[in-house]
């Protein structure tokens, strides 16, 4: 196996060369996109290759943790009723919804809005605590108490984040969030700066797998429904809206964001983490999605 | 299994009360929404219940049929330079699209536009032709030599699909398509107007979830990799603005039809026909909806 | 004046190089982009220079005469219940239409789907008697009973005209038209392929800016509710969607074609005809628009 | 004169019961929808009738004295490469904007986007001092130096203007503002919170139709070109989406808040200023668009 994902990693490096490191947060702009890292975990255990201990933020593959611990505090319904799981057809921070898609529609859970949106709904006295809580169900899935945060990402984006101000202010014009948007959109920047490698996002994504089952303790961190919504939406608008053309190529729930990481959760078998910081135009990791498809078709993992 | 059937309609059969039956095709108007059936087809054989011989036509259903040919005729690259696989957060009949949609991110095939486009890919001397080629696969696919046009809702289809027309118009405006007009979306009325049962939906998924091989007779009718093409589709397109909801509550690649028919495919393991025709908002079969949910539950049948 | 009409032609005439001659149909392509004429009609007589009998289609420059007979012909509340007033913000030939916007905010009239409709409340047994109609206008308002087709356009504008199709299919499948769509937009492509001179157009607008009355005669060819009527669209809508800038910039209710002229209307004053085939990339002839700019400042025409 | 607007006030007076006052922001719901006062100013002076003595705030119709002062400080050119004057066909509020609509085609100053945008124009060494320059600019127009600000009605936008500072985020994330968000639409909402009677409007609307000069003193206030700029683009979209409905039953460029004020420019003849809260689902105030309407019949003011 670790040949297999030796052979992939040097198959698929170059074509970091046709993607560009993100670098509209100052601070990922230095993101190294020599690197590239991937891990398996399954049933056998860990297996790694490349850089596997590069960490990185998490970005937007935060989003499904947010998403489920929204679940997890306030049950299916309350998150139905803010946010919901069509895919747009429009990029990952667009703004041109409709009046009509703001109040009937929702707002889908793996695009900024929806994800800040979520925020609100975590338990918590403010949110230092609600982040607090999101962190620990981060480093719980991630079987990682040392996942911390990456200050300097975390003040760049905050620094830099006016988009996602506009769209939470926009969130609370419709009455969809009450609370202080300053604070709601704070504890999104520091979800997206969470510091990962790629064994972290495989373990994630393996308890994601086994149904919010983690195997090691046996211990069942969320319901077998959550795992499934949060398993069906990546599927559907996981990789931005190159979704559809991952779903086809690959055939594996994922999410990616824009830090390199790419998380893939194979139902009943398997998580994966890789990372290649080198994007393509949708906000896609150029040689992870080509290592996800390789992965795939080697070890027949596409759910269809 | 035929209990379970019979529980899962009786259950459901209720459900018809909150949809209506399509009415935009006068012919489509006269459909008897107290009729509901249902069928199973897997390696033991095929087991239903209810109307499972009620007639209807396939309409939306036979859009993956069209991309499964328009792929065996000309093969992957030609469907990906005319149609797209994102989903695109509009109705099924939608106009607006934006230039840009229409010039670089194609049209997803599973909705009206992408599936005009694709009858062009068809290959055939002529239009009636290319539809009695896709008749043909149709009959292959349903094990079924008797599938035939169902001439009153084809004629009404032509005499009001005033839409359509538009949507093939616009096409042809922005060189999508070259032939004439007329000829190919009367290639598609006809091909909306293939009368099935839920047998034969059931039987056309079957070789879907087999990846393409007749399992009675070992004939291989098309790819894996079309197969897989298809059933990614179906599940982030297949049940129009629905989609999302769907793979969520119910996880099987499925496509529905205004005629009221659901079919759905569990790769690997079975095909699934559903009629009902009393529709949601969006165009699904309401109780046809509902009954996939209880069977995926009860027999454990989502991928994700 | 004569002079000053020399003037400004030869202070604009280089501006033609940074336009383009239309070429979406072919036989627009041909024009002759060295040419450039202007005439103004006032109560003092006819003034011109250049190319001012240099021939050219009307195009979209037709489409007050539209409005103004379907007023004539079914008044003020009809033709409301079709057309809208409100600027779009979109280009002329616009797909991209919400339902809502189909619906309810309906269409205006000086853009194509809004014109090609008001060609269905123009009187006449047929298309042929509504368009001989229209032309017989034409040459009422130019005083000129030689207008004619330009066949060859025509014909091209016919065999190109699949956008145009489109979006009268659209119309018909939202019930806002019912006439056969060949037919309907056959008279479209007639209508802008009626032939004129600079003096032409000069003269209709002429006819705007005296409120109906034919100065000559004395005849009132239509009421000062439709001239104010038109001359209010021409303003908000004239000019396509460069027509908020020419409204600042030149202050007079005009309307432009793609074959290259614009009609300029100053109420109680003034009727001015500018030919000059290279575009900009709004479809407004370049070198016309900087002349009536010109004209404008020097006799102060603007009417704000 | 004075009999003709009490005739025009009896008779479009029942109207307002057709209306509603404004009420998202809650301190707008206050006003009496009983009053109504209307004021013409023209060469021979001032004429009014009915509450005309009735205060009330700007609101949206200070946009034109924001695009004033903008113009007046920065020049032509620095105003047009921030904002556009193409009408947008959406309501004052809108969100949806694409992203080329943003970089290219800029934001109308007649709607909120546009007229926060030019805030950041006016000279000051802070926001305070922009504000103080704006309201001494509204004063001397109105030559009334007791204007000032509502501040109940300023303290209710500052409580629920989410929307606004949503707007102005997205503006200042595409890089068209860059001064801090709250500074900005702060200065904003006390801008729309000027308040004002019938007769200022009129006195204010008298400056403009008069091109910039104060008849009285003979002192020129600003250009004939900037004066002219606001006539146009008040008569493209100084009445909302209502603008092209206004210009061809009013004629009249114009501009309404949903205070419940309209400001009626008649370029070279005369200034009006019109009250009655109640509005019509646009936003502009129903009595007050037909007394308009009447007024330009009665005395011919249509510029069409």
């Amino acid at each position: 196996m670790k040949e297999l994902l030796e052979k992939i990693l040097s198959e698929t490096y170059d074509l970091r060369k046709e993607g560009k490191v993100a670098s509209y947060i100052p601070e990922l702009a230095k993101a190294d996109s020599d690197k590239m890292g991937i891990c398996i975990v399954n049933a056998d255990g860990e297996c790694f290759a490349g850089d596997y201990g590069e960490r990185f933020t998490m970005q937007s593959v935060v989003k499904p943790v947010i998403l489920l611990l929204a679940l997890m505090d306030r049950g299916m319904d309350a998150v139905r009723s803010l946010v919901g799981v069509e895919a747009t057809g429009k990029p990952f921070d667009a703004f041109n919804y409709s009046d009509q898609a703001l109040k009937e529609d929702h707002i889908n859970p793996m695009i900024n809005t929806g994800a800040i949106a979520l925020c609100t709904l975590i338990e918590g006295e403010n949110y230092n605590e609600k982040f607090d809580r999101l962190l620990n169900l981060a480093r719980k899935m991630a079987d990682n108490p040392e996942l911390s945060l990456d200050e300097n990402v975390y003040l760049s984006e905050k620094a830099t984040g006016n988009k996602n101000r506009a769209l939470a202010y926009m969130l609370k014009a419709y009455g969809m969030i009450e609370d202080d948007v300053e604070s709601v959109v704070d504890c999104y920047f520091k979800a997206c700066s969470i510091k990962v490698d790629s064994v972290d996002l495989a373990k994630i994504a393996y308890v994601l797998s086994n149904k919010g089952v983690n195997t090691k303790t046996g211990e069942r961190l969320f319901s077998e429904d959550y795992a499934r919504f949060v398993n069906a939406v990546l599927t559907t608008s996981g990789m931005y809206d190159g979704s559809g053309e991952f779903a086809i190529n690959v055939g594996i729930p994922a999410k990616s964001g824009v830090g390199g990481g790419i998380m893939g959760v194979v139902p009943g078998k398997m998580g994966i983490g890789i990372y290649s910081p080198a994007l393509d135009k949708k906000g896609n990791s150029v040689a992870g999605v080509k290592a996800m498809e390789a992965l795939s078709r080697k070890l027949d993992l596409s759910i269809f």
